[in-house]
């Protein structure tokens, strides 16, 4: 059977920009389908109908949701190529630490910056800082988080860094002076063709971001 | 070299619970340190110190911290017996899927039933009503979430069962009438010695909540 791969997908969401980088990194063609999360299609509704969220990705009409989870299903199942988990289990454990690091601390704080004004998004800020220090003490001294190549945490995390703008415009602060090993590591991960040409434009993210707070009725920051 | 295995535990914590499962239906010996939340070892503080939570399961001096990623960890460690996870990749997700909502949603609801009042606690008992009856659709007609025998699902959310009681209790309302499926299946769970001997007591753990809110300041429920 010829392997079909479809990713339900949004071009801005750094969580299916993990998916995009791991079919990039192992090789794989895939047809995507761009969803409006103001009106998202049946076909979403029904591969994810109990968080009914992208990215969701579709292997020969079987879907997988929950991006960390779609990472580890394509490490798996294309095994030959750019391993995104080491193998050892000790080091596996590490790096599913901290990749649900990230998963349980960037969106929560990141959504508060986008969206919160006066305090709360000064506590937001702090909270970003620590949590990317945090990250960087992780890093130390490697290239990646993976080490020599990158590898699952480079590729939950990363993505986040098309937002760094954003963040950085609405908040009114820079995260290069905060954490400049992040902001230099990111921009090693970008020197990767899978890695650059799965992640947007900064400044389109930006004003999709000021979009999405008009419609929400957040207008002024 | 021996193995040697300690876990740091505490008696009525439900994350905790599924780590001292896991090791029971792999026959593994461990040594249990009791942890107070309320003033947390130094060694707690050293093995686990981004969160600073229990469990964290220490083999051979390694820590390992998150109750699922530890249940991965003892899976592909101790792979000769009571399989945890699924070998096939879409099946493997499939597991991983269901644990990963039972974490997104149980403690965020159980929480509230617990602490909150009024329209916030009925909310609350809504939520975890529409979640266990997801988790029924899932379960269906099945003996375990993963079939015939316990798997990483059953393993993550048959813990709760013990705060059923508290739940219960704070709520006024009963699980059993509004979710007879997962009401079964926790008791069919509670017929394995590697289940029955690893969960708490219902009675202290409700004595233990209301002991828990005392001190929080949240006296009357």
């Amino acid at each position: 059977m010829a392997e079909k791969l479809v990713l339900l997908n949004t071009w801005w969401s750094p969580f299916a920009a993990r998916v995009r980088i791991a079919l990039a990194e192992k090789g794989l063609e895939y047809e995507s389908k761009e969803e409006n999360i103001f009106d998202k299609s049946p076909v979403l509704l029904e591969m994810n109908h109990v968080h009914k969220k992208i990215p969701v990705l579709v292997h020969n009409g079987m879907p997988i949701c929950e991006s960390l989870i779609i990472l580890e299903y394509i490490d798996q199942v294309w095994n030959h190529k750019s391993p995104l988990l080491p193998s050892h289990p000790y080091q596996r454990s590490q790096a599913r630490f901290w990749a649900d690091h990230v998963d349980k601390n960037m969106y929560n704080i990141e959504r508060r910056i986008r969206m919160e004004k006066g305090e709360k998004l000064e506590a937001a800020k702090r909270e970003l800082v620590e949590c990317l220090k945090t990250l960087e003490g992780e890093l130390g001294d490697k290239a990646y988080f993976a080490g020599e190549s990158i590898g699952l945490v480079d590729v939950a995390l990363v993505p986040f860094s098309s937002w760094f703008y954003t963040y950085e415009t609405l908040g009114n602060f820079s995260i290069e002076i905060e954490c400049p090993n992040i902001v230099s590591w990111s921009k090693r991960c970008m020197e990767k063709g899978s890695v650059a040409k799965s992640l947007p434009d900064p400044l389109k993210v930006y004003d999709f971001a000021l979009e999405v707070n008009k419609r929400l009725g957040i207008i002024e920051h």
